[in-house]
């Protein structure tokens, strides 16, 4: 998106419109958190530096242009614009404003230093600054969602935002905890990452008032991309590079946090290489030396734990892509798709 | 309230439905919250310890007996139970968990280790749990709100809460500044402090469609007195004993936080004198002796700070019943009278 993702010409003008949007959402974004005090403004300031792919409000956008129900009629009439209204931007915003206090407040959880490729705000100001600009953030979210007027959308915005606390501190619950299973392991991650990603691609279909199945499909969509998206995310904190990656890396394993390719190893592995495997990772807590990271890396490729965590995320996104099949024709479904393959490709 | 205040015959019905009524806040406080998840819901039942006054439900239920359009023939009739409606109980549980949340993360800021003569959650739970459970309240308390399914509610609550983070911000910002002056040391208070009581007034009024200049009354009345109970914690904090207070004291000192009488007394005393406080309040950050605090103590009393910090809570506190003597003349308004008047002689 924005350019990153290369789309065939039928898709270009759609492509076009997410951009234009996107701008008007930063806007929005930006001016509903100006507070007059320069104190607040500076923290905030900081934050929009965080600002990455925007991903939720693409979706937002996204669910609503595949789902309105006069959508096919207005694409062909390339009127498609008149579904992108004031509220449908404040809803983008308001799932960008939510993505950021977690954001925020994760950074300080992990102790982390770097973000897109800049100083936490932790690191930079405190972590008592960043635990209280993470609570404005979240305040200005559902102060922006309100203002659209339709106490259903707050209701979801807010029931979303209770799961995402839950699967963080069940997360936190299962630190060190090396006998993690799979299924405790996916608990948390549709929690802490599915809801918001899949509530995103569901409010915008739902503040244009499509039919709830729809809705219901693209929640679904959303929720199997957003898990996708995280372990891939877990991927890179386990094999990525620092300077590429543009964050703390191998956070993970020093916050005792057992991901995907872990929880596998550690049930497809021999006795013998188990309690090697659980040394090195009780030993990534206190900092690994190279050494033992490429040792840690190699055993996981013995049993196939990376790739079969690859496998789980292709799977995942080919099943959000069946649900985005059943979406009127559009060229923002074909968008969506693009995008859901972008997740696998790691394009995005 | 709950049989705290002494209140003359002809209040105690109405008393007696506040505090029936205060049951029913905490049942739905405590349902709302239920995660059916052990580690969300052992937090949650920790919190549930920090219950005290409960000051902000009581003002949403006496901002709704009080200025509810039929109220006066209400009570006449001893119908007044008829205002006190689901949402109405909701919405006092929603103000509720707005203040445990900003207490949950206040005592992360502060290195708290004591609440309601209780281990605070980061003390015994870690900041990270704290921080996130704090996330989890805020996130329960919008949700609830929007179950009303009026979003004019909800963006109060959600300005209000932005207000409340930014006073914190412009609190933090002025951390061992000690040339902080007087309308900043009232900024900050009236947005960290008198946003969500002012508004816990309000809301109740506007719920049960009360006029909007009484509902802004209301919101003036509790500003007031959130101010005046401001002062008087912050007097706490300074001059209180931890056993007696049941909290961590003399915190501000440690956090480098000036209140109302050390603005005052360094902007009252002569230079030698003030060069001698500012020696004592800087040492204050690395902790006094006894010796020293009791000097600082005789210090405040040579220029009357204490008393002129208690004198200005208590012209504030008047002003608020200057507010409430325009409402219509009900059981409810005496209450509420009673209660501003419980703030001055600290009998709440």
């Amino acid at each position: 998106m924005r350019g990153v993702l290369d789309v065939p010409e039928a898709l270009v003008p759609v492509q076009g419109l997410i951009a234009d949007s996107l701008l008007s959402v930063e806007k929005v974004f930006d001016e509903h958190l100006a507070a007059e005090l320069p104190p607040v403004d500076q923290l905030c300031a900081h934050v929009e530096r965080y600002r990455g792919k925007m991903l939720r409000p693409i979706l937002v956008l996204l669910g609503a242009l595949s789902a309105a129900p006069e959508s096919a009629g207005l694409f062909e009439a390339g009127r498609e614009g008149e579904i992108v209204s004031d509220e449908l931007i404040r809803l983008a915003a308001v799932c960008e404003m939510v993505h950021m206090a977690t954001l925020v407040h994760d950074d300080v959880l992990d102790d982390a230093e770097l973000r897109r490729r800049g100083a936490t705000l932790n690191h930079l100001k405190g972590n008592e600054a960043a635990v209280i600009l993470g609570d404005y953030l979240i305040a200005g979210a559902y102060h922006l969602c309100a203002t659209i007027g339709r106490s259903d959308l707050s209701e979801r915005i807010g029931r979303v935002s209770m799961d995402l606390c839950a699967g963080e501190l069940l997360q936190l619950h299962h630190r060190g905890d090396l006998s993690l299973d799979e299924p405790t392991y996916f608990e948390i991650v549709r929690r802490k990452t599915g809801t918001l990603i899949g509530v995103s691609c569901e409010l915008g279909a739902s503040l244009v008032n499509a039919p709830p199945e729809t809705a219901g499909a693209l929640y679904q969509t959303g929720m199997r991309l957003g898990v996708a998206f995280q372990i891939r995310d877990d991927l890179l904190d386990l094999t990525g590079d620092e300077q590429r990656v543009g964050k703390s890396v191998r956070k993970d394993l020093e916050k005792g946090k057992l991901t995907l390719p872990l929880v596998h190893h550690l049930g497809a592995c021999e006795p013998m290489a188990r309690g090697r495997a659980l040394e090195l990772i009780e030993r990534g807590a206190r900092g690994m030396s190279d050494a033992q990271e490429r040792e840690l890396l190699e055993r996981l490729g013995e049993t196939g734990s990376v790739e079969y965590a690859e496998s789980r995320a292709r799977a995942l996104v080919s099943e959000a892509q069946g649900q985005i099949a059943t979406l009127a024709p559009t060229p923002a479904r074909s968008l969506l798709d693009a995008l859901a393959q972008a997740v696998v490709d790691r394009a995005l």
